[in-house]
């Protein structure tokens, strides 16, 4: 996010987010969450833990910088906000994260399977394999199983370019999806689940499919992204 | 349920169930019923018998004690009354039950497939396995059918604690599902079909999926449930 | 339906019953339809062939004899016309014919799987196996098509009672269902769909899923049928 | 499209068709694209590339001759304009053509399934196999990429009259649909995806399903299409 947008600004780019993986068929419960960061101002945003998404407003959102540290918020970040924090340290590009538990995301965690390349929808979006992260360690679960978390992600991508491959499923637990901005990683978390749903289908037909060749792959993902891209309209 | 809530007001609660579980897509026509106990009180109330969900008032509910006696009632109670009977009986800590023929949690039951706990959205809410219980023996069909699958449900948790594992699978039929509110019990239904949709299309990836590790089942379960909860907003 | 009732009311029905199927999610575009028969007026209603649902009204509905013939309709009626007729003339107790395109029950009528009663939402409405019938041979395609449709399930149920399996599925077709009543027609295609869908998902889990035990199968289709029906409420 | 329609309701038309994919369930995001073309005036209209599909106006929809010159349009046109341009140019009688992702259409391309007609459903509207291009070679997607996929279409239908089966699985990415009317390629588009998921359901019952008997295939697509049509209402 830009350093000219406002703290009310970003506030309400979160609730939309968050709203948004509803809206879209991504959340249930109150499973899920979104938040985004301001880096010049050091500050971010995310949604409070357990509040029902009908009753959230901006004055519910939780405001922290990249430490963790809080004043002044009427209520409790989500549960998974060391995830998150982890998530903007290391990925300097990123603008706003969304944990999901999406369906067919989730079937693909808890079967601990990656979700290859299969078709240009992928490709629109994702330059490659989305990778499964490994299970976590007893004791990583037991001390800071959070902050674990999103380590064990960081881990997952120390030769994948996070804006390349903007999403992983933790193993036995679902999605965590990024972009530059919220809208962005809507759409991304949105994706996700119709090429995980498409990649569980095929799989049933065959076991082992085969990823669309690279050509392709990089012809449809660099139309939409980079200094070369031609989808759209300019500006 | 408290034993300051008013017999009407359990009424409104009671209906809100029925119509929620219709509302989140886990009941087709006039199948599946929801019920609560006052135990204050000794009272229980339970939907009517084959009336459709969008006639149904607080005043077509129906009242009866533990023992199943009724005076005063316009409608006859949905014909699983016995189940849910033996269920508050049974079970001291619930105080509301709700049965559907949800589409998956239905498919396992017709398949006598039990759910492990294949990822965190159902360690948020089932410490462990839910169960399907054995088919009756045809005595115990043609001899109080209702009662004998409460009694069958009971049976299959001699060793499962049922406020830790809030849900059963009744072979060839459906589930029953249950909490210590009437919301909690529609939120466990709900998340059920979730966890049963995962567990179905996990096994058509693998036959025998592995359950996730204990510690992160624990670690899921006890943030959102006992004494040292963390998840959500305090008080 | 009864002889005192209109013939405008039974148009009424029908018009309700057509848009019923949509409504419950069993037909797209102009595909399905239903009709129903005053059997002591002699008169068949049913929808007219290829008009939008959003554009039909009682007066687009069509009037005939139960021998087809037609005098005074402003549209040609549907034309599966020939095998509702040999179905009313063949099942004296049904008052009603509904034939769609339902997503599962289509499946399993192009894969010539009959659906055994797997579970007790099945038994509920159905007492027994919902049977597939044999492939027309080339002459009864060439001539008389859509009667020799009529006849090839007339045919299927010679030892099936078609009030206690008020359905069957069309090989590489899809599925006829019948009632006393529309309402009761539109009910019973809406658990087919429901109940084929069951079905498919337990043949996926095991391809030769065994049925309920016949006890079961009796105990809940005869407490919602027959003189001895005890669901619902009373008259 | 005859020529006595306006450019304008050219325009109107294609935007009707573009915004039917979404509400027809077919498409997602800004995914997907529509076009009709006036033959007589050597007119296209298609989807702009990358608007979103509620803030899409008639003046949003931008105009093109047969080879793809364009001049006073407001915004850039689809990107993939240049494979709808081989298939006006290549199949004389189609009048519009839609491209989706829709999901099940997409699962089979990206399995490179060709869907079988399994039942009358398929055989209303596509007489015969929905065949699967082959993939494109490396150069033919570095060079052109967007008229080779027309270009392999076209290849594909070297010997399948493009009336008789108005679509095509393009492999590794997903459907392109025609007709001779944009309400006719939204049909057809409608009526794939849904036999795409019949056919992939078949699949999973038996991996070899049959087609149905070609006399039944016959019967139903003459029934609906070409100078003996019976069904809908005359004229």
């Amino acid at each position: 996010m830009g350093h000219c947008m406002s703290l009310q600004d970003l506030k309400q780019a979160v609730l939309e987010a968050n709203l948004a993986t509803v809206r879209n068929g991504l959340v249930i419960a109150t499973f899920g969450n979104a938040s985004a960061i301001d880096r010049a101002a050091g500050q971010i945003v995310i949604k409070p833990s357990g509040v029902p998404y009908d009753e959230m407003t901006t004055e519910s959102m939780v405001v922290t910088d990249l430490e963790g540290r809080m004043t002044g918020n009427r209520l409790r970040p989500s549960s998974d906000l060391d995830t998150h924090l982890v998530l903007y340290r290391a990925f300097q590009g990123i603008g706003a994260v969304i944990h999901t538990h999406s369906t067919f995301a989730t079937i693909m965690a808890q079967s601990l399977m990656p979700i290859p390349p299969l078709g240009t929808t992928h490709a629109d979006y994702f330059r490659g394999t989305i990778p499964v992260t490994r299970h976590l360690a007893p004791d990583e679960i037991s001390h800071n199983y959070v902050r674990a978390t999103g380590e064990v992600i960081v881990e997952t991508f120390r030769d994948i370019d996070p804006l390349e491959v903007p999403a992983v499923l933790v193993a036995g637990h679902g999605p965590f999806v990024w972009g530059r901005t919220p809208e962005e990683a809507v759409l991304n978390a949105t994706i996700l689940e119709e090429v995980a749903r498409f990649a569980w289908h095929c799989m049933m037909l065959r076991p082992d499919p085969a990823p669309i060749p690279n050509a392709l792959l990089d012809r449809h993902f660099l139309r939409k992204h980079g200094a070369d891209a031609t989808y759209g309209q300019p500006g």
